[in-house]
């Protein structure tokens, strides 16, 4: 079996871990070398960028400044742990990658999708996934029920920046080479629908 | 008189330093409000990322991710420090800006100034020196005197980046708006040439 490089994308809570979990047992089962591995971190330098970035939060890093660590880190990512791992012939299943820099910096920071894209394109030497899934949640459910139990004024502005983030994901589901799975399925539908997907990138 | 943002590029022991000295004096003197600050480095979380990428330096990192936390810590300097001083009138004198990442990691680190200035419009929002000063060394003959002292294979490997890094600096000490000094003139008549720019920046 050739390397792939096979990223899971979508909010906190949608199911990114279990889908992952679940199909490195499908490979492992199938005698592949499998690598599992996640964003932002993923390399010790990463996590200490990945620290930095939550740890100065608080205080009001610029939003480029934000945007410019979680590209450094990708970069680390891609260089010294995913691209030599595919070529090697892992599987590289990695949960979160651009997209969510797209969907967090580019969208909810309002810094713009294609700002966002191209210090990502360098940070990764434009090294892309043979695959993406996105687990699309209904978040709309999630933020009216949040609005219905009332709020104060900091969690209203971290909602718009959660709604913005969402509209960004879905706006970028549309782009070529994602595929959207309802994440409000079971985990083991949802598994389904991307072995049948997996089944045709692997020919 | 009305704020400046007023950058000194230069290889270490340049001279910027200095020179950085003599300007800040000639500002006090005419009771105009003065910033000196340099790079990398500027705010506190600048010069932790800067205090980051010495300290792993040696366990090679890639020179990308290197690039990006130049530049993350750039955006800072410049969004939290620099731009709101010059609204307020400050002339800011800084030490290395957007010219020493193109010398270091666009020609050092062999990465192309055009893709490492990219990401520094990213990081700066384009925001520009209204003049650079270079201080210009006869690098070839620190150089010779270095390869006929002999010297390991790590110093020669060292010299092959630092070769680089000044044939960057004299390539794009030849862009629009970029004052070349000679380093080897006396810090007082290089101070002269300086006054004679800086009055007609401010017309």
């Amino acid at each position: 079996m050739k390397g792939k490089f096979i990223v899971l994308e979508g909010s906190d809570g949608s199911g990114k871990s279990t889908l992952a979990g679940k199909l490195k047992d499908y490979y492992d089962q199938r005698g592949a070398k499998v690598l599992l591995t996640r964003e932002p971190g993923g390399t010790d330098l990463g996590e200490e960028i990945r620290d930095m970035i939550l740890r100065k939060q608080g205080e009001e890093m610029d939003p480029r400044t934000e945007a410019l660590l979680y590209a450094a880190s990708r970069a680390e990512h891609v260089f010294k742990k995913i691209k030599p791992a595919v070529e090697e012939g892992y599987i590289v299943l990695c949960e979160r990658y651009i997209l969510s820099s797209l969907a967090y910096q580019g969208y909810g920071r309002d810094l713009g999708p294609q700002e966002v894209l191209k210090i990502n394109e360098f940070a990764t030497g434009s090294f892309r996934p043979d695959v993406t899934f996105y687990l699309k949640v209904d978040w709309q459910k999630t933020l009216q029920r949040k609005i219905d139990q009332g709020g104060d004024r900091l969690e209203l502005a971290g909602d718009a920046f959660f709604k913005r983030v969402q509209e960004g994901y879905q706006a970028l589901a549309q782009s070529k080479g994602i595929h959207v799975l309802d994440a409000g399925k079971t985990p083991e539908e949802i598994y389904q629908e991307c072995i049948k997907i997996l089944e045709e990138v692997h020919g």
